[in-house]
């Protein structure tokens, strides 16, 4: 425990002006917040290394499909390549989400447009709860999932990979937990301006969508169907929250932590989407080609795994505000 | 470390019949994985029992919808209340799983009549992968959320909710992991009878469905409705399965996991569901109304915001399976 006052008394010195110290904290919180968020990141992607790792070193049981006569790694095993896949999708979705919102950050203080200079602005800001949020969110599935490949080995502690999944719990609590996050994203980045910047970010994720159907190939239009469903979902909520935050703050604040999920979660598969399309290009022109095949498939299976949680999100809700505030608190 | 034959050599000896040593295990190990279930669903109530006291106890912050004009105990928030009807959601419908497919073996054993032994002994052994992976896996959910509930409270010692969370990890790893389940799930359960059992559980569900229609309340209209969206995804999942194990094996254990979450949602849900019918008969009745509102606004909750995850989990399963294994090898 620390004590001040023990010998003789503490002193305390007015840092900056008097009654402007919880502006000065936010400062630090804001650049906290979206620190945080790269810790979830950080730390999923260690996770996903040392799991990627273990899977390619321990052999057991035969492939289901009867490819090889004897125990292989389990890399080989389906379930562990969506365990490994999941894992690299969601840091990989977040990291693009993080550098982005950074790039905007730049842009919003040192463009010399001042128009581009408060979209900049107003984009970071709406991104810094999700990367706080989400990312640190999905560092615990994605930790857990790191301890899970390693089966039993992984639970003891020598391998260190259950000291991951610890640490990370942390991510959603520290700097304001994800429900705090999730207060940000429903008053300050989406109710006050009646949903404006939200919707203008679902304006470019529409043209993204555009991208991939003109790309045409099977594999951009399944990402632009599943990027095109989030989205709906997202704009659905969006406008639910602008419209009731006032009169119906309960049903609102029922549902901020799934509207956040559900908000990350987009703007994650549509940074893997826009990578789909660079990496397309790149591989046309023969650049890097594993890497350029590795963005394709990772992009995909975004689609196919994680941005098909997004409707459902929506449904809970847009629904289920009632039976969240329902019971009686004696019942509890 | 265990060791045998330090002083003078170990001796071994035969129990029961040369042999048989794998199927006698397995008499253990089928027991052992329901046992498995239930701690996952004994340490979520826990959890659960204790979030509700933090709650109701620690005082942060005014009330969103300025209903008291100071700080009020936390379990007046509304995430903290979705946070905590989760939990109480999941354990719930997890035991009553659980509890179903004991009546089922006792059933199976002891009932005069043998079809219906035959069948209640189908529907057991169906349940057993579910009872086991699903139970585990949303005892993770569950305590993870009981240490959110504490904040920096929980993840520090003192209050003992972080040990829950640590000690369910091994839940979903011991006695086979949730892929093992999932494995058993797909060849023993669903490939090899041709989805038949599947296909009769989902006809008793849709009669439960019926019922709520017949109910006519807008509220059973809403758990009737997310319960069809479920099963019927659920018999996507069952077709697909039941075709393709032989054809495709790495495109049916690639959704493996997500089949059994979808499978073990969808019967946690339905009991809850059966469970809202009867507590609307009771309540009709006079009995112990707290209880049996609790069981309706419990229902409801778990349709709204438990059951809607279960489309996505078909989508994710039916258009994803190549994306799973579509990474190089040497691209991880």
């Amino acid at each position: 425990m620390l004590q001040y006052g023990d010998h003789g008394g503490g002193v305390g010195y007015l840092v900056g002006q008097e009654n402007r110290g919880l502006e000065y904290m936010f400062i630090m919180m804001n650049a906290a917040r979206f620190g945080v968020g790269v810790q979830g990141i950080a730390i999923a992607e260690r996770a996903y290394q040392k799991a990627v790792g273990f899977a390619r070193e321990r052999v057991q049981s035969r492939p289901v499909d009867g490819s090889l006569p004897r125990a292989a790694p389990i890399i080989h095993h389906p379930d562990v390549r969506r365990m490994l896949m999941t894992m690299r999708a969601l840091t990989e979705g977040c990291r693009a989400m993080a550098t982005v919102a950074a790039a905007a950050f730049d842009a919003g203080h040192h463009h010399p447009d001042a128009e581009v200079r408060r979209q900049n602005q107003a984009f970071y800001e709406f991104m810094v709860p999700l990367v706080k949020g989400y990312s640190t969110e999905m560092s615990l599935e994605v930790t857990s999932a790191a301890v899970q490949v390693h089966g039993g080995m992984g639970f003891i502690e020598e391998t260190g990979v259950a000291q991951y999944y610890r640490d990370a719990k942390i991510l959603t609590i520290y700097e304001g937990t994800t429900a705090i996050q999730a207060n940000d994203l429903v008053g300050r980045k989406t109710s006050r301006d009646g949903g404006q910047t939200a919707r203008a970010i679902a304006a470019q994720i529409e043209d993204t969508e555009a991208d991939l159907n003109n790309n045409g190939s099977a594999d951009a239009l399944a990402v632009a169907r599943r990027l095109q469903l989030a989205r709906l979902a997202f704009l659905e909520v969006v406008a639910f929250v602008a419209d009731q935050t006032r009169a119906s703050p309960n049903a609102v604040f029922a549902g901020s932590v799934p509207y956040l999920m559900l908000a990350g979660n987009l703007m994650a598969g549509w940074q893997l989407a826009r990578a789909w399309l660079v990496a397309q290009e790149q591989l046309a022109k023969g650049v890097d080609e594993a890497f350029m095949r590795a963005k394709l498939v990772t992009a995909r299976f975004y689609a196919d795994h994680l941005l098909t949680r997004a409707p459902g999100l929506r449904d809970a809700i847009l629904d289920g505000a009632d039976s969240v505030t329902g019971l009686a608190l004696e019942s509890f």
